[in-house]
């Protein structure tokens, strides 16, 4: 059949979940706009490359110019200080909802962050109706941009997917990511899932694998449809060789954000 | 093993899911009672047909006369006018009721209805504790039933399992389908289930498949050990096809009962 | 200043909680549409009286025309047969919304019942949120008109307030009603401020008077601003010195619903 | 008794809300620091005012510097370009939090709004545990500010009770702020409690006065004591007099942020 | 009106809060039959007096013969060694139901504790229905008695109000008790009402005075019609004098239990 | 790999489920020290035997020492006098919890039971935070201990995980099983989760197969990662043929905790 969107934004194209999402993309989009402030590469001649800084609206506007679809994957990708984020993340991911609001693209997919709750307890199995529980400043920029999210559905119509990612790599690399591990392929799936998902509205879901410990409940994103297929426990014996048992009461077993809620402040790290 | 059930009724036995049940409960009653205002064909052995008009209580009391269980799938099966929809199932299904407590009959399983339901937005994962919304007068009537049934329990010990069919067909008709649907061997394993439980008290559950994507939680139902079988999503890529995407804002996507929700008044289509 | 509405219509006019409204809204619209099946009595200058079987739709279709609002306290007031009820309650309110969508009335103030809740257990404190539980066709009837309500609101913009009525009489005249009663002043008090709230939607609000013992939490109404002003605890001793202890595991003792859900079934008692 | 308070900061001491507590917290501190953009007037002798850009770390660093409680009024008080959200709200706030960290400030009390939650239903009644659902980005701004101050909680231990401020003026203005209105007096108290609490963790709690109409529960904050004194019903009939019903589908009527909900875009206005 | 009781027997008579009651009661029952393991002092014509250690079956069992009604305020009262709550309130709490049962005795007020709960944190607002958090050998022995009698009402129909004791002396001692504190009146009163209530089943209800703190919401046992009048509001002022503010993370201030909590085990202590 | 722990302590290891652990834990410790009131029989060489009463702390101090964990699977296992549930299971845990803290143990795992939420009616579906409702004296002492684990964690930071068994046997024995059976292997598997997850607190999880029909929702323990192999249902048509079906209202079929419900109280049977 044809493809089902003509052209998709991908920001953070060059990013490692956004690479991800242009190889895998390609199926089903027409043209695959891609953006980063970093190289991109070499394009294929469905794709098309912009190099842009989120933080400046005049760049970023143009980007949803006859756009079906927005992935927003770009900003500050781990904790960082505070005027990187608020320019990469706060800033930036404004710029685009209100670039799309601007040019009636009428869906945004958005790389929301396990950070965003980092701060419950390991034993408190939660859904995508707690409160937010930010365990650092890129934590916290991505509670804003779901709450940004839900201004634009509320007042202007345009759908959202926060996809809170876990621990998207090739593989579990630690004890913790044997719970919030999402292989790239599930990652993949996930977000073909919200593209072609025929109402989404705001909706918050747990971006996870189909792994033997889970911290989130994903019942409330049943609509979408998504049903992981990889599992971290195929890693467990490997994890367990390389990495010793944690104290109950390190910040990487306690906290569903690991050593995020652990970490200090970051100014005290520079 | 002996057949648990000696003689079972199954009202609305020439419509299509009681059909399916009048061919896949043989083995678990000695007689089937059939009754239907349409015809019903040829009776096997283990087989009596009755046909009649629910709405008539003479008629209807002797169908309930030594029968173990009554399987109430009879009445108006969709949207209609309300003069229909109050004889057929609120009084046809009032009458069932009062001819199961004076006969005797402990335990009613009856065909109820996502329509019961059918406003609530495709976003919200619902579960069987939720208020009823109906999305039609067809609605309303299964709305009328659940809560007779719950007085029936409450004040005669009657038994109920009330059953909100998803879409039952032979296979999933278009998108809202791919979570909707019940696929017939999946009908028939929760009324078998609904037969066998020990225990069902007041009890509702989803009619649904093991699809992919999912409006409704059944932990609630959890006690009556049914799980799902078949899945719409063999059938994704045949309804993607033929069927093209929908508009978040239909009222197809955008309700858990369809079309049902978004069609206006009934009295305005005559 | 001017009155707010130019006509109301009371159905059951002639009934107890009808005469109290007839004489309490008297300054707050111009012309008062008074309709029962019982004789009206005299009709002052500000009202107009008819007299209708709200079974029958042809002659409630004209009373909503020219409407503004409708208080709908009309139809069997307590249990009764369930052809009665049917007739009365089920037909007669599906009567006066399917009138007030025709003539486009936009507000439908209902007096429901406890009954429609009267199978909870008296130490169950419940709010407006919870399943139904009738303990009567009486009850039954008013699940029936409060889904309805809520169909006609999704459906049609219809807002309804449903008034789920505790034990409307001059004073307390059991044990049980030291916890149900509504005085005269604070029903009335309830209905206006169900008229003059800027936006009811579809909302459940028990009408309880500021009783000490409660069974039924109002919170979810909070918006309508209702704060009752009598209470039945000034009629405590009196209670108490008439009417002995109730046995715990008696009905009246025992369910929200008092001897409504202790009786039989209708047809028992005749 | 001695003052509890050696020196308490007040930011956005000009403002409508800050010179209410300019004069009311007087007994309670020795020294009032004082900050806003705007000019403070004359100071008394318990008085030390600065004039600062919230925007500006440098600025506010020192701010902070030998407090014992922040009361953080300061920012853009009602929806304006993000440009200016950006800087006053959400740069200033994290600004004051990190000062207070930097000093070793244990308690912030934050003027946050109903804002936060603009876009719930007027007939939803809801509490403070609830998801965000900004109506604007000022109100987007607050939630940023709440999720703020949780995380300091988390991770540094710096308490914040966060006040959502329903319509503070004289008296209510329209008919929404019936069910909105916080007296100035209630207003002192409640940052009176909030300061004087054993304890408040990371609380939110709404600023209401005792209305008879209210949108919002408050029962999650129980702890802090608060009991308003003030009632929005003695300016009843003067409202209703001067301002005519609101349709129960206009902004004004339908979300708990009022018109804000109903504005366009902030840029399209300009 | 006669006295609704024949005999009552009160547990713990000698005790602080059983002195209270042995003087509030005297109007409700014939007899007061009062035990204690301390002496008695002088009995009254009303009364009856029997020492006994209820750790020892062989002398609970007849306390109970010919009583309407036992209030359990026994045992021991504060945290001691698991050794003496074992016998006192473990074994002594069991021996009072078990001969309950034996006599036919049908309800069983008891004297629970906030301890029961004291490790929930001050800013959590709890109801009756949260999970046990004892901060103590003695909480965890209220924990056990709230238990037991769940289990005499399934299993034996035996009803029991579970009174959450605050804080109760003559005025509030400390600034935890401004949130915690129930004065002997409002005791008497809801001790007396506990006794009137029509049904009671097993109800869990928090014993507190109208404080304008709280941590407690009672709200689901609104039934047993309980509406405080005293206040430890009035003491305020007092209270502030005397003892300083309290630093938020000390025990006292974070837990509802206060000290209870904070303190280590009890044989740290011997 | 090195084993994770040094020495593992198992009461109750004479018994049905402490032989399963016995053969079961081999791998996962250098020592298993094993103790019970009942034989042990022959030792292996990484074994440890040490024959003791539960209710005498001098013997049970000991047991602590130089042990990683402990799983308290020791105790009256079924219904029994009050005196032998006081001694065996309530000072029997209590006894090893108060070793443990003094030993510096950091975990235990207790085999809970189902009786302690024994009087759930079957139609419920629970998960782990709903209230005891023990259904025998056996029960009650699981609740007790279930406290008592709470207790130590919040106050000393023990650890624990408790495991409410359902009916743990070599294959379902009758009709209730189908729903509540654990196999020895899921047995196994969930204590090693319980062993090896990073971080526990105090945790409740339900020890149940992979059942077709379920009565308990283990959700909240996800992040022990505990997926069960076995499953009843492959027994069903053999206990389906040697037992017959149950009375709906039967005590086996209605409650939890099957006959334990239903068993009057232990004294009557003796």
């Amino acid at each position: 059949m044809a493809k089902q969107f003509k052209r998709i934004l991908i920001t953070g194209a060059a990013g490692r979940l956004g690479r991800v999402l242009r190889e895998a993309l390609k199926d089903y989009a027409e043209i695959l706009r891609l953006t980063d402030i970093a190289p991109l590469g070499d394009l294929a001649e469905h794709e098309e490359g912009i190099c842009c800084d989120l933080a400046d609206f005049e760049h970023v506007l143009p980007l949803a110019k006859d756009v079906d679809l927005i992935i927003h994957a770009g900003g500050v990708p781990v904790e960082n200080t505070f005027e990187l984020i608020l320019q990469g993340n706060i800033r930036g991911t404004y710029n685009i909802y209100e670039a799309a609001r601007q040019h009636g693209v009428k869906r945004v997919i958005y790389t929301s962050s396990n950070h965003a709750i980092g701060f419950y307890d390991r034993t408190e199995t939660i859904d995508a109706t707690v409160a937010h529980r930010p365990d650092s400043l890129y934590g916290l920029s991505k509670c804003f941009a779901e709450d940004l999210g839900r201004y634009y559905w509320d007042k202007f119509a345009i759908e959202s997917v926060n996809i809170r990612i876990g621990s998207s790599f090739e593989e579990p690399l630690d004890r913790r990511m044997l719970a919030t591990w999402l292989s790239f392929k599930d990652f993949t799936q996930i977000v073909v899932r919200a593209m072609q998902a025929p109402r989404v509205a705001h909706m918050i879901v747990y971006g996870m694998s189909n792994n033997r410990e889970t911290l989130w409940d994903n019942r409330f994103a049943s609509s979408l449809g998504y049903i992981p297929e990889d599992s971290a426990d195929n890693y467990r014996e490997k994890v367990f060789t390389n990495h010793p048992p944690l104290d109950p009461n390190d910040a990487a077993a306690r906290y569903h954000g690991g050593a995020f809620a652990g970490a200090g402040h970051f100014e005290d790290k520079t």
